[in-house]
C-alpha cells in the first residue's frame, strides 16, 4: 500500500432544513457546534430527514483524494457497529479506500457531523465525536502500517491516554510518518506533545501558518522558517492567500495561490492540499511539483461545496 | 471629531513590473517582504516607475473607510518631511481625513510599501517601515485625542520604548479606546503587554480568531468566549468563513459571512470590517447592526483590489 491514513471517522450527514429549524434548536447559522451530550445529539437527529451521508473526517478526506488520484490507499478510523458505522465503511469502499478497521459493539455511536443546509445554501454543523475519538492501541493494525510506504495522522485525533498510545504504536511500526497539526486550538491544547512529535517522530508535518506559529510561539515568519530549517525534516506550511511553503533542511520551496477563484466553501481546503502534496511525494515528484499539486487540489475544492472533488 | 486613528503611516507605492523584475530582485511572487536596509529599499525604488500612490496602513485604511461613510475623522501617523510624506498627507486630505501630525525632518524616510504588480495581476510587496514605527510621545496631540469620542489604535505600531509611551499618552487622554491586535505574530511578540491592554485599557478590542486565541493560549473557542465575557468590555472577533462575533459581558452577538463572493484580494478585509463596525458603534447602531455593517464593508473590499472602497 502506498499510503495509510489514521484519523477521526466521522459520517457527514447532510440534511435540508429551513431557517426556523436553526432558531428552534438554538443554532447559529454557518457555525460548527460540538455536541457532547449523546441525548442532545440523538434528539436532534431524530427530527431530521437525511439527504445523504459522506464518509468524512480530515485525514479520511485526504485519503479519498489520494485514492481518486489513483493511489493505493487505506484508512483506520474507529466507528461503532451501527447503521452509520456501516455507511462509513461502505462510503470508503466506494472510493476504493481499503478500510482497515473491524467495527465492534461500542458504548458510543459512530462519530457524526450533522450538516444542516438552509435554503440560502448556508451550512450549519453539529458534530458529535462519538466513538471516533476513543481510538486505542488495539485498533491499530501494525502489519498494515508496516506494509504502507507512509502513514498520515491528524492532530484532531491525538489526545492524552489511549489515543496517545495508539499514535505511539502506529509511529513505531511505520516506515514514514506524516501528520497534520489540524488546528490552532489543537496545538494550544497539546503544545509540548505536538512539538515533540514534530521534532522527533514525524517525517512530514503539515500545518498552516497559525498552527506552526502557535506551536513555537513565533514572533515572525522568519522564526518559523529558522525553526523548520534546523529540524532537517520536511515541513509543509499553508499560508492562505500567501500560498504554500515547504522547508527541508536549508532548502525552501514556495508556491503562490491561484487567483480569480470563485470561492464557495473552504471545507476541505487543507485536507485536499495535503492529498495533492502527498500524491506528489509518494510518486516521487519534486517538492515544487508536489506543492503545485496540493495548490491545484485545494483551489478546486474551495470552488465547490464539501470536501470531495 | 467622532473618531481619531493612530497608526503606521505607510505610503503604498504601486508599480507595474514584469516577472523578470521579481527574479532579478530575488522576490517571491505574491508575498510581502520586510526590508530593513534603507539602501536596499532606495535601490529597489530607484529602478521603478511609480503608477500611483495611496495613503495606507491598517488603521489609516479604516479611518478612510469611516470618512467615506460620512464620519468626521482624524489621523495621527508619523511621516518624514519628504516627497512621500507630502503625498501621504495629501492622500488623507483628499479623503477628508484631518491629518493631525506635523511632519519634520527625520533620520529615516516616510514608511513605504512598494506594491509590484505583474502582468498576471499578482501583487508582490516590499515594506520599509521607515519613520512610521518611530512614533513617540511628542507626536501625540492630546487635545485632538481629548476632543475625539473614540481613538483607534493598531497593534502593528506598538513596540517597547517610545511607541509604548506614545500609546500610554494617547490612552490616558482618550475618552474611549479601540484597538486592533493586528496579527498573530504581533500578539506573540508582545503577549503580556497586549493582554494588559485588552484587560485594562481598551474599551473595544478587534481581533481575529487566531490573534485572540494566541493572546490567551486558548484551547478552544469557548475559552475565548469565556475570557471575553468576564472582561466586561466589547470584544469583536472575526472568524473568517465562520463570520464575526461580538462579546459584551454576558451577551454574545453573531453575524455570518456573505456567500458566493468572487474574492479577488483579501487586502483590507480586517481594516474595513473595523471601519464598518466602528461606524455603527459611533452612530449608536445596535451591536448586531454594527457587525452587519462591518461584514458588508469587508465583503465589498475583498471583491476588488486594494484596501480602498
Amino acid at each position: 500500500m502506498k499510503i495509510l491514513g489514521i484519523g477521526n471517522a466521522i459520517v457527514d450527514v447532510i440534511c435540508k432544513v429551513d431557517n426556523d429549524f436553526l432558531l428552534k434548536n438554538n443554532l447559529t447559522k454557518s457555525t460548527m457546534k460540538l455536541i457532547f451530550d449523546e441525548n442532545e445529539f440523538k434528539n436532534l437527529l431524530k427530527t431530521l430527514k437525511i439527504e445523504k451521508t459522506v464518509s468524512g473526517g480530515s485525514v479520511a478526506n485526504s485519503i479519498v483524494g489520494l485514492s481518486q488520484l489513483g493511489n493505493k490507499t487505506g484508512f483506520i478510523g474507529k466507528v461503532a457497529d451501527d447503521n452509520f458505522g456501516s455507511k462509513y465503511e461502505n462510503g470508503l469502499k466506494k472510493e476504493k479506500v481499503e478500510y482497515l478497521y473491524s467495527k465492534k459493539k461500542e458504548r458510543l455511536p459512530t462519530g457524526t457531523c450533522i450538516i444542516l443546509v438552509t435554503p440560502d445554501s448556508e451550512r450549519t454543523m453539529c458534530t458529535f465525536l462519538g466513538t471516533a475519538g476513543k481510538i486505542n492501541e488495539n485498533d491499530i493494525n501494525s502489519n498494515a502500517i508496516n506494509n504502507s510506504e507512509l502513514i498520515f495522522l491528524e492532530g484532531y485525533l491525538w489526545d492524552e491516554g489511549e489515543p496517545k498510545k495508539a499514535f505511539d504504536k502506529a509511529i513505531s511500526s511505520a516506515n514514514k510518518v506524516a501528520m497534520s497539526l489540524s488546528d490552532q486550538f489543537c496545538v494550544n491544547r497539546h503544545k509540548p506533545h505536538f512539538l515533540n512529535l514534530v521534532q522527533n517522530s514525524l517525517d512530514i508535518t503539515f500545518a498552516n501558518e497559525q498552527e506552526i506559529s502557535s506551536l513555537i510561539d513565533a514572533k515572525n515568519f522568519e522564526e518559523v522558517v529558522n525553526f523548520s530549517k534546523q529540524l532537517n525534516k520536511l515541513i509543509v506550511i499553508t499560508r492562505g492567500e500567501k500560498g504554500a511553503v515547504a522547508i527541508e533542511g536549508d532548502e525552501i520551496f514556495e508556491c503562490g495561490v491561484k487567483k480569480n477563484l470563485k470561492i464557495i466553501d473552504l471545507t476541505g481546503a487543507g485536507d485536499l492540499f495535503a492529498a495533492g502534496f502527498l500524491h506528489g511525494y509518494i510518486n516521487k515528484f519534486s517538492i515544487d511539483k508536489s506543492l503545485e499539486k496540493g495548490t491545484e487540489l485545494s483551489s478546486k475544492v474551495i470552488q465547490q461545496i464539501g470536501a470531495r472533488l
